[in-house]
């Protein structure tokens, strides 16, 4: 192996494939990064064998003897990172060490024989489909955090993706609450999967631009093609419950409010308090709005919601500010409307101009 | 207790005194801001026993009646910062009940009878000289980083500021290195004390702007007057070594070098490697200097440090990078000089310039 290369180009690429490495892998190849020098590109690959990203490079790049290694994530990245000059010449010195050489330094990385790392298959098989890079990212920033962070449940630590008929239903719930979005899709493709929370994280941080996306499902996998990024993500096995009948459709109460207001005063209304999972209360009817809380230890607080606008007979609910401050910032939208069908009943969190994006939170009991 | 004030200015002097509280602090009165409220100013006082801080406050303040509480720290520090509102009115409920209130919020946190904290006497005694602020802040900057993390030799835990015929030397060291600032005082004034680092550190983030500090020295504590900010910080007992007969005065090597240029080259050099205190080499003749370091597992890297001028002998030398790098930050100037006796001996790191700072760092033995 024998090339040089831009160094901002080969960096670029460094910190995509090197989202997938975990430089805990029970299997040390794992915490490499593959390099294959092939006749026309450099191939990079990462993997923590439940996700994986490639990705090449053709440009910017003068290929002298073709070849492979793998070499350490944390050190070539920030080899790659901190290397002065534009170009650097990265060849084999030696079986596997490694030198990456540019104007005034020179590293002698120990690497691993290529024929270490485990195959895996990328080849675009399954059913296939397209979707706006950005209407993705967006799915997942509004539905991930609403998974479980426990293992008890593996199926509620991914997100469900459901397509039929033209439309893609994607679902997260830790049992407390659930987030669902809503797309329309270029397709009448089926299917029903789990993808875990956090192949999802990893695929939302490499998009960057507005592009489209090719996925391939299979039963096992999923292939995302972002231009020449290739992220395969194993599927989560089990089956999601339908959640169809829990979300009700027909409420007796209404707060339409300021997402900014609801997002400050959870802020203040969460102060008085050492625990993430904080419990605040709201206290409704049509001529007042106020979120309180309570710590017998710390003491009290009550914020008006002046600029909100309830409809109902006087309601008082209790739940968790995290939840509540989560669903809200990830609805990302200026008016929010919150609706209720009783003191003890979960209720919904929306945009007060649409449907796509829903959140159900469960209330819980307090003084 | 009941007055109203000026958010932001309360605010600013709350970030002050809180800096003095340790939240972990065993005697659970001193997690809390002590509130005075006097005839014609609100005293706010903060303490770990160890430091102490005060500030007053007589602008921007109304006072409708005098009186005293204990609030915690943390939470009055979070309602002031997060609650809405210009002014805010603070006056006591129920006894110690202590009610934060704005135009829509209302925050009842429950306090702790003032009756219960610590006497500290804050009386201006002692020998009393002046400094100018940035100037301690500088020399805080320049040693304080020096001394040793290990509680076995308390008096290494702090830094010793020695006074004598209008000079004030300024030393820390942990056995390893030494830093070493000299300055200039308007005063004839004599003292030998140990100030512990933790002090120094909160003093030097209180100073924000160029004014005069007055400082009075006591046998067991000094207090800084900053403005209408008043720290007090206990001593370190014990002797200080002097270190006058361990920093050499001639020298038979000498190597100019630019700042940046050590710094990148020590960030390189310290790659390949996961300790903080990792060695590495100099190893310099007049044509050439070259940083290096190796990791038996993870492979070597060089550096040519073509900017760099040696004059002497061909020598190498070894040494912490973590030493080299926070004793060539603290310098703050362009060009440095490193000055070497011979292989296993100290070196020294300084100005090119001028002689005001000084590093003395020990050569460790390597391959």
């Amino acid at each position: 192996m024998n090339f040089k290369i831009k160094r901002t180009e080969l960096l670029n690429a460094l910190v995509k494939v090197s989202r997938a490495v975990s430089l805990k892998s029970p299997l040390p190849v794992l915490t490499g990064i593959k390099f294959d020098l092939k006749e026309d590109c450099l191939v990079l690959t990462g993997s923590d064998s439940d996700i994986t990203i490639q990705t090449s490079i053709n440009e910017n790049i003068e290929i002298i003897e073709k070849g492979s290694v793998i070499l350490s994530s944390k050190f070539i990245l920030e080899i790659i990172r901190k290397i002065d000059g534009d170009i650097v010449h990265i060849f084999i010195v030696d079986g596997n060490l490694t030198r990456i050489e540019s104007s005034s330094s020179k590293f002698d990385l120990n690497g691993t024989p290529a024929i270490e790392y485990p195959r895996i298959d990328l080849s675009q098989t399954g059913s296939h489909f397209q979707l706006k890079s950005m209407q993705l990212k967006e799915t997942i920033e509004q539905t991930s955090f609403a998974t479980s962070e426990k293992e008890t449940r593996p199926i509620f630590t991914g997100v469900n993706f459901k397509a039929k008929d033209n439309v893609l239903e994607c679902v997260a719930t830790d049992s407390y609450r659930i987030a669902k979005k809503t797309l329309y899709i270029d397709s009448d493709i089926s299917f029903d999967i789990i993808i875990p929370k956090k192949s999802l994280i990893e695929i939302s941080r490499i998009i960057e631009k507005d592009e489209l996306i090719d996925l391939y499902v299979s039963d096992r996998k999923v292939l995302f093609v972002i231009n020449n990024v290739y992220i395969q993500t194993r599927l989560i096995d089990g089956t999601f419950p339908n959640i169809k009948a829990i979300i009700p459709d027909t409420f007796n109460y209404s707060l339409n409010v300021k997402t900014i207001d609801v997002l400050s005063a959870l802020d203040r209304a969460s102060l008085l308090s050492t625990e993430q999972n904080h419990i605040v209360k709201l206290t409704m009817d049509p001529d007042n709005v106020v979120m309180s809380s309570f710590s017998q230890e710390i003491g009290s607080v009550e914020v008006n919601l002046s600029s909100a606008f309830y409809k109902g007979d006087p309601l008082h609910i209790s739940f968790s500010s995290k939840y509540m401050n989560e669903a809200v910032r990830s609805i990302n939208t200026e008016k929010i409307v919150i609706l209720f069908t009783g003191e003890m009943k979960a209720f919904v969190i929306k945009d007060m101009e649409k449907d796509d994006i829903i959140h159900l939170v469960l209330p819980v009991r307090t003084y």
